[in-house]
């Protein structure tokens, strides 16, 4: 690997410090490698961009940015910044492990770690009961996850966090309890590194979040958009992101995930980048789902594809053509609206009236840019429809080696922001768990009783009060091209 | 007016008081009426309801409880509680005025006032700005209001908060700038005054708002759902509350709102009962749409009607028959989706085909109910169909004479809770204004570039995205007897 995209990720760290410590942008800043010697960049590196000034804080240098010198990951060249590494990482001192949190928190921009954790820090505990029931709904029972799966989370460096959503007992039916599994993860390696590395690294860094939520007793996992790859349609480059691209039916992911559906007894809703061989060739954003018996259950693809700023997807692949199709497991019937279908509330409408009890939103998506509707969109359509959503965005920072632009009118950079994580599950009733981190892995676990959305959609009425029949005639005019809006004028 | 419905309302306090202070619900509490002597209640009266035993604070009375003996409002034989009366009362001491504030924190349950103050209260600056990037989206700049306005609003004893919407500057079109009230409001007089006088009371209240939003420069206003009335149809009753019901062309009401229009230069939204005369004297939830001109531009009925739990407005009114028409005012183009049509995506979504700019959604909703949705559903509409959408809900408790129950096991009472107020506006962008006050009227004033619905929508494509020729065929087909859900199964 060249020192190129080592570069580019120290340029971020430097940008983040900057504004983190209010650093002059004058100043230089050298920057200190494990072994002691400094890591000199070349004026060719240094001058590939603006942030690419070099700070220096108060004439020390930062020890410890960077691990290692060329050694690398299983033998290979790369030179990972400390910041990348898990915490579990066997070649990890106690000086490294308190350097890289430092790092840690400079990376993540500074950023407050989650909403719901400054607001157990500072409000009095008799407000923040009512403020967590107006942001939350009711209150949840967290659920007693068992020692030996913190600890494993513990060691594995990803936050895990249980919560359940009761129903009422009912005298004809039992309780239809599932618990399902959110996956929130960075990258494994940088972007560059050989693209099989990249699949095999996220499949062992996945593979031991799923041996976790086995042990919690998850029934249903999703992990997030496109989780084999890095979300790179930003870069509109054809090579080598198209290569990430699998076979849904029988691609190497897909038998890892029939792999772990049968080890666990475990539903694997695994959201990828398809080559559909037989059609062409084409290339689809698909979610396989993967039935607890290890059969693939089938396929669904994304129905609407984002044209934001570096959300440009339709460069990669088009709409998706499955409709709105639900799939029945042991555990209940599924729905994948996939990221930026959770915009559009005809989509999760149609999942819903397809059946589907419990929709997967898995997303990926910056804060710059969505932040503020994260919270809003899966909320309102798990109230509309009567049914629990699962929203799941990814985190981390990711740097690509070739400089882009984003159609906004500043300069080329190499990443497109911070996926902030923060996935929750929300139910029918409008209550919801918090999110989990927005800088760090984390696994959610969520206990559902399905129960819940017949007995509020029998108390609410929505599908009843919904008089379908009404837009779907005025719905078909609508969509003539000689539709003239009803406008009342003076 | 009988001991009865004051009665309730002691009742009530007393229940309030009892939770607040922790008092031992055996103890007795005796009330002292503002010239000294102590309030007793017949034996049937303090029987008629377990929230009745009287309650007493470690030997001592709470003075000032109930203001004046038989004396009332306008030579009415009203006995208004303290905690009624407005701030700005003319006979009301220095002392009185301090009794009043701390019975209104106790007859507000001891709720907090707004999650907005809490959060400010408590978090430092820094998180602050943060937290409310998540929970707000970007930061508002405020109105500067007139001091004139200010002044007449503390006067007045209510809330005045105003905030801008800007747009990017565009080189072909101006800025298109609106100025919106929200007007939320408790009803003035207790529910069994005469009809007309509690209509009175209500205009002159309102009247005084709108005569602040003018000072503010408001171009359009809306007054809460129903807002010449108590939210009566908890109680199935027919009488007297069917009489509040006018006619939306000429009635008393509407004759009020043109006055108001003509005066102020001010479209007015005026969400009533409706009586239409022509059509078989049925009833229905109507707004009506007074022009700035005076005119009236049209009406626009409730098209979802809830059957939950207390709101089983069915006894009154069914589903509106005016479809989703849109009414071209001189501001811009705007909808009114009447307070239940909020849960359902596809009202909002039918009033954004036919071009609405913003859409107001009058209500009347209380916090056991429905809190956690409110600031999800009318946000998300504005995300989804890149338009404004000003959400108002009423504020306080409403007390009636006759007791009754809500489907729920529990002991017949007589309100049906606490209206949370909470009235704010959502932008297209994911952003909103602060909410007003969870217990206090208030006037919301927020300045909208209409500029920002296009240029979100070309920034976000919803609707070209939206694939509505695909939804309009599978709506078509799913309303059908034999439509068969399109289920997966292994």
């Amino acid at each position: 690997m060249d020192l190129f995209n080592l570069n580019c990720r120290i340029m971020n760290f430097i940008h983040c410090l900057k504004e983190r410590c209010k650093v002059d942008p004058q100043d230089r800043v050298d920057l200190m490698g494990r072994s002691g010697e400094l890591m000199h960049l070349t004026e060719r590196e240094q001058s590939a961009e603006p942030a690419c000034t070099l700070l220096r804080e108060r004439q020390t240098y930062i020890p410890l940015l960077v691990y290692g010198t060329s050694e690398g990951n299983e033998g290979e060249k790369y030179v990972p910044l400390l910041a990348d590494l898990p915490n579990s990482h066997p070649e990890l001192t106690e000086e490294d492990f308190k350097a890289k949190q430092e790092i840690d928190q400079v990376m993540s921009g500074g950023q407050f770690e989650s909403l719901e954790k400054t607001l157990s820090t500072y409000i009095p505990e008799a407000e923040l009961s009512e403020v967590c029931r107006v942001l939350y709904g009711k209150e949840l029972v967290r659920v007693d996850l068992p020692r030996q799966a913190l600890e494993a989370a513990s060691a594995r460096d990803f936050e895990l966090q249980g919560y359940v959503f009761e129903a009422e007992p009912e005298q004809l039916r039992p309780a239809r309890l599932v618990r399902v599994g959110l996956v929130q993860n960075k990258i494994v390696l940088p972007t560059d590194a050989p693209v099989l590395d990249q699949i095999k690294a996220l499949h062992k860094r996945v593979g031991e979040m799923v041996e976790v939520a086995a042990m919690c007793g998850v029934n249903i996992i999703c992990f997030q958009e496109a989780w084999t790859m890095p979300f790179a349609f930003c870069t509109r480059e054809r090579e080598p992101w198209t290569e990430f691209a699998e076979s849904a039916e029988e691609g190497y992911t897909t038998r890892f995930c029939q792999e772990l559906a049968k080890k666990y007894n475990m539903v694997v809703v695994s959201p990828i980048l398809e080559r559909d061989e037989i059609h062409g060739e084409t290339l689809w954003n698909t979610a396989v789902v993967v039935s607890n018996s290890g059969k693939v259950l089938g396929k669904t693809r994304k129905n609407h594809i984002p044209r934001v700023g570096d959300f440009n997807e339709s460069t990669y692949y088009m709409e998706g053509n499955t409709g709105h199709r639900v799939f029945q497991t042991q555990f209940g019937r599924i729905a994948v609206n996939i990221c930026y279908g959770r915009h559009h509330p005809l989509n999760w409408f149609l999942y819903g009236l397809n059946g589907a009890e419990i929709i997967f939103n898995p997303s990926a998506t910056v804060g710059a840019l969505s932040e503020p509707m994260w919270s809003i969109e899966a909320r309102n359509a798990a109230i509309a429809n009567h049914c629990f959503t699962c929203a799941i965005n990814r985190v981390g920072t990711e740097y690509f080696k070739n400089e882009f632009t984003s159609g906004d009118g500043k300069k080329a950079h190499h990443d497109f922001g911070h996926f902030y994580g923060s996935s929750y599950v929300a139910a029918p009733d409008g209550s919801r768990t918090p999110g989990l981190s927005r800088t760090r892995d984390g696994l959610l676990v969520t206990e559902l009783d399905l129960n819940l959305n017949r007995q509020i959609a029998d108390k609410w009425n929505f599908k009843m009060t919904g008089r379908y029949d009404m837009y779907a005639e005025e719905l078909s005019k609508a969509v003539q091209h000689e539709f003239q809006p009803n406008i009342i004028r003076e």
